[in-house]
């Protein structure tokens, strides 16, 4: 949420019109669509809070503002129950802060809903003798199943895809890599408190073959002939892994374009962001 | 989180072991990785919740159990600072409940992180006349700068891409459609509190003509020949939308292959879900 640099009341301001009113309201900046955030940090009685909260919501409104949003760390929980009471309710939180929302307006709300996603990268390390960087898990579904599978491992939030996909391969087999392609995507739902997932299933070239495994995570970690990882009849048997395979050997046989990474700004989002097209398809035609 | 169907003592009940202990704590359900889960639903008085907190936390490491998980719907928020000051720290928050969670063992905590990305669609629908469907916001980024851009919208948690971007584009234009391709993703970041933007360019083929447009989101709507589209100077100056223009115009020619997505069963979800991948090139090779 990007926050205007129009000024707004202190806490402990006292909003005199006129000379007839007098009162103290939360301190609090205007958002880009039209409502406040407040961004409390202070200690505070929750009878204190109560009372500059319900002046805070007359102000508001007054001044036509629709959203309200409170962040309050997670040092000032004492605060929560009272802000609930005076009807906000819960938008997101972090492990060290839970941020409240309340709309003003009768008319229809337009907060918008939370992060819904969780993303994750699979990468297929594949070197010149055809062998496939393989690693069994300590934990996890695929514990104790028997199963060689590829590094797979969380994208963060801020991380780039195909930056995930060479840390995790780095983390668990210590070795190096750059990227080539995501080949394939997966949409997976209700995976994680009602949450989806998206997984990106990349290609990636080793610059190295010494194996260093990391212990926490993994129990094993070897170089596994193409045809023998594509054998194991785990990978038979379950749709998406077959289809990781035909993508494989069809990557092997040079005959499948994926998506690849080109930095691009934005006019929204200061920083450099990535856009993941077919880069082979579109140099044709430029 | 997957809940096994192991069993687990009820809220109220005693746990009387060799006749010499007797200990209330809470219900709970055993996750998949060696956690508990309590869901909690009856109102209680927090010094109440308290004490059981304590008891069940203390009878929890004796099990040996590592993550403790407690669902908090916002009606029981009095209990929120109770968990707090006994050492649980939130995980995630959705408008009705607080999710808030516990290590309880020495070494490194594996909690997965809450979801990390919001998920979002962009529509370009192109008619046999060379025209793409395109709007006017009322409110949002492109409010008021004059753009015709094309309808776009988020992608809920449990909806599928292609289904987004179908509703998305009836939603804002009444028009219906069948969806083609991914052409593209961008992937941006610190968007919205710190978390990260999946942004998914669809290719839709249009099977309707007439627009009805929404009222609430849309100030105009048109069909609008492409030259003219591709030509406004918005699309011409930032770089995501140049490639945008160039991905339609090799979509055009048919020179461009993007992701399509085909349905899978999971190893570990239930549900159906979607692979999205470069059939064309996929299909060449079986």
């Amino acid at each position: 949420m990007s926050v205007s640099a129009s000024p707004a009341p202190l806490l402990g301001d006292r909003l005199c019109e006129n000379g007839f009113e007098c009162v103290k309201i939360l301190r609090a900046t205007n958002d880009a669509h039209g409502g406040v955030i407040v961004d409390l940090k202070e200690a505070m009685d929750s009878e204190v809070f109560a009372t500059l909260l319900r002046s805070s919501l007359l102000h508001w409104k007054k001044q036509g503002k629709d959203g309200v949003w409170i962040k309050l760390p997670i040092e000032l929980v004492n605060l929560v129950e009272t802000a609930v009471k005076e009807g906000f309710w819960y938008h997101h939180a972090e492990p060290n802060y839970l941020m409240l929302v309340y709309w003003i307006p009768k008319t229809g709300c337009t907060i918008p809903p939370n992060a819904s996603h969780c993303v994750g990268v699979g990468a297929i390390v594949l070197n010149d003798k055809k062998e496939v960087l393989v690693v069994q898990e300590k934990r996890g579904g695929f514990h104790g199943i028997g199963v060689w599978k590829i590094p797979t491992g969380v994208v963060d939030a801020g991380e780039e895809i195909f930056e995930a996909a060479i840390r995790e391969v780095k983390e668990e087999t210590g070795i190096d890599t750059e990227f080539v392609e995501v080949l394939a995507f997966r949409h997976t739902h209700n995976s994680f408190f009602g949450k989806s997932d998206l997984s990106f299933v990349c290609m990636l070239r080793p610059l190295s073959s010494d194996i260093k495994k990391q212990d926490l995570e993994i129990e094993a970690a070897q170089w596994m002939p193409f045809e023998e990882f594509a054998d194991q009849p785990f990978n038979q048997m379950h749709e998406p892994f077959k289809y990781m395979i035909e993508l494989c050997l069809a990557k092997m046989e040079n005959v499948y374009d994926g998506f690849s990474p080109r930095p691009v700004s934005s006019y929204f989002v200061e920083e450099l962001n990535c856009l993941y097209l077919n880069s082979h398809d579109l140099d044709k035609t430029s």
